[in-house]
């Protein structure tokens, strides 16, 4: 049985993670709200202006402007209505001088017309508007081009689309968008003690948990898992599925990455790639380990909660960074501890708890159980240089959400 | 043409909506990864337990607690090995005194056995395990149940699946689960001006842009949009398919809002809700309107970034309460205005800003203008009773996220 020779910090550890990700270059075509939460793959350029006329910002009459000059309460200018532009609509009308044409927010100015005046400031009866409100050239117009000039480079090749930026697509007239692939991910859950849930259970035997927390993660960060048939404790099962997992953007291995004698995935992964670090100084998580040949090959520990610490703390950014996507933005908020916790000298600590009227209480309970983290709201990191949080002692808690 | 008679506050506006939405009652059963991000419609009572026997916590060797009593560095107690097992191995086999079994991580603990003495602890030879460290009973096994206790009534309906609760899911050899359906809500976007992105544009017209953003903040709050043809300034299209949307769970309107005299929607709206409120004192987003009948009807401007904004503010709590997610967090940081800007009185202004250098640059055009969105960060709220931020005075900026 190997002993880990070299555990390495956890920084360390997720600093060469990061840097051995590769972005994703492949680009797709999607419909508009298939881009949600995409990143963009391609440079927007305006195809025509936003708006694509100048429009009536309110309710009221198109008039030229200087007809309204010097108009009062009680000294109204009196134009003639020569027609009427709803929204939409467009009519080969030119208004002229004294002439004002009845018009709609958002409907077209008329060739001729300069300016609004709202409806509030006039009167109108039998053909004639009385404008009780002077306006100047440009009032209650809204540009043609206003908000987006033909030509302008409004999107760029790696925003993220967000609900505003799908809207500048959509009044552009862009109905389909190129944006980036989503990595796929190999999962491939290792163990003989593994059942599918949903089979009968057997002595002996677990239900498979990490396929699920670590798919779950990848669907969360922007990748799309592609979920393995069980890896056996064997080298030639082991060989075969991994060649077939290196077709996908990223491999990620759960279970026998320990030192047993029966570990034998590091072995065979040995043959295809570099071993970047095997061990972490991290509790849960020790076991885990990085490889890269021409893809990123993750080894997860086999317990439960040292799985999803592990895609937590690794995944979740490698899987990011491959789809482009923002760093996650941690929400980190103060308690105070309900109880004195102690810890391992020499392993940075995640230890999980649960938040209740400002104390942090205990959830962890083993690597092992998954309820360490299902009953938790977060954890706090006891450094690996201490051992103990005494009870009061003021703590942040990083929250799963 | 109709004033608006009565606007609320923009607290009141939102207290109204959120108490008239009925969170959804109907419920789907769907594959265990698809529950992700979903609210759970059934209590979950634990089938089995887990681990469903109990397991070896490290590698070593299977013994009785009692024969390693008086064990030391230079004083070993010798047993004899006896069998072997492995992870997801069942053995019928049973210990007695002066016995052990070699076992793995995760193995079934044989019957007899009360302790695992870790692999570095011991020296095999010749059928003989040399027991170097005493060890008490119960040490390094996970006894049965120990995470989670057939009968314990671990998951409650309601709760928000993450990926840890996918995990005890699995764990629990559950594959299919009860969740709640999402809130599927009718899209109606209204105005003979709008034309669907990827038409040719035509002169007076413009593309329809609310009916992307209005569903991409439905898809991002745990809603599913559903997209109706444009409403035609039209009594009977209006009524038609009104009749057709108010079959889905909540209904939203963009455009024909304000006061025009062809703003016949609420006329017709009228006809089967009552109107909860029609005019808000914010800005963007005065002409919003809420109705109640069978179900929740929203009015949106048709300006995109007072409909975005309205999305924001109104229909995302709304469609998250209906699906029974949890709040939103909002993210909030502190900066300095980088310039003098002014609002209107008597109503409260979003207004949107980029962020830079600590600074909060002016980002907002006009409610007309998409890019008022676009291009900000996020925004601030400048209240009814202020119509000023100097530069340099601090602002709290909401970020979109």
């Amino acid at each position: 049985m190997r002993p880990f020779t070299n555990l390495i910090p956890f920084e360390e550890a997720r600093k060469i993670v990061i840097e051995n990700v590769k972005p994703i270059e492949d680009v797709e075509e999607v419909p508009l709200l298939d881009a949600l939460h995409r990143v963009l793959a391609e440079d927007i350029v305006a195809p025509i202006n936003v708006p694509p006329f100048p429009r009536a910002a309110e309710d009221g009459y198109a008039v030229r402007a200087e007809d309204t000059y010097g108009a009062g309460q009680y000294n109204p200018r009196e134009l003639r209505l020569v027609g009427e532009v709803n929204t939409g609509e467009y009519k080969e009308i030119k208004i002229k001088k004294g002439e004002c044409i009845k018009i709609a927010t958002g409907a077209m100015i008329p060739k001729g017309a300069d300016a609004v005046v709202r409806v509030e400031d006039t009167e109108e009866e039998s053909g004639i508007v009385r404008i009780f409100r002077p306006v100047h050239p440009g009032f209650d117009i809204a540009p043609e081009g206003e908000d987006i000039k033909v030509g302008d480079n409004v999107l760029h090749r790696g925003i993220y689309l967000d609900p505003p930026k799908i809207g500048v697509l959509a009044a552009l007239g862009i109905s389909k968008v190129k944006v980036y692939r989503k990595p796929r991910i190999a999962v491939l859950p290792s163990g003989n003690e593994l059942i599918v849930p949903g089979e009968e259970i057997q002595p002996g035997k677990i239900y498979d948990v990490n396929t699920y927390t670590i798919s779950s993660v990848i669907k969360e960060n922007g990748g799309e898992p592609v979920i393995f048939p069980f890896v056996m404790d064997d080298i030639e099962d082991i060989d075969r599925k991994l060649k077939e997992a290196l077709k996908y953007d990223m491999v990620v291995f759960s279970g026998g990455s320990s030192v047993g004698d029966r570990d034998l995935l590091i072995d065979v992964v040995s043959r295809y790639a570099e071993i970047l670090f095997h061990g972490v100084q991290i509790k849960p998580g020790k076991p885990t380990w990085c490889a890269r040949g021409d893809k990123l090959i993750f080894g997860m520990p086999g317990f439960p909660t040292s799985c999803l610490n592990d895609s937590y703390q690794f995944l979740a950014p490698a899987v990011r960074k491959m789809a482009r996507l923002p760093s996650l933005q941690e929400r980190i908020v103060k308690a105070k501890m309900a109880r004195r916790i102690t810890s391992t000298l020499g392993r940075m600590q995640f230890f999980t708890v649960r938040l209740k009227d400002g104390y942090a209480h205990p959830a962890y309970k083993t690597s092992g159980a998954i309820t360490s983290m299902a009953d938790s709201d977060g954890y706090i990191i006891i450094p690996a240089n201490s051992d103990l949080v005494e009870k009061d002692e003021e703590v942040e808690v990083h929250l799963w959400r």
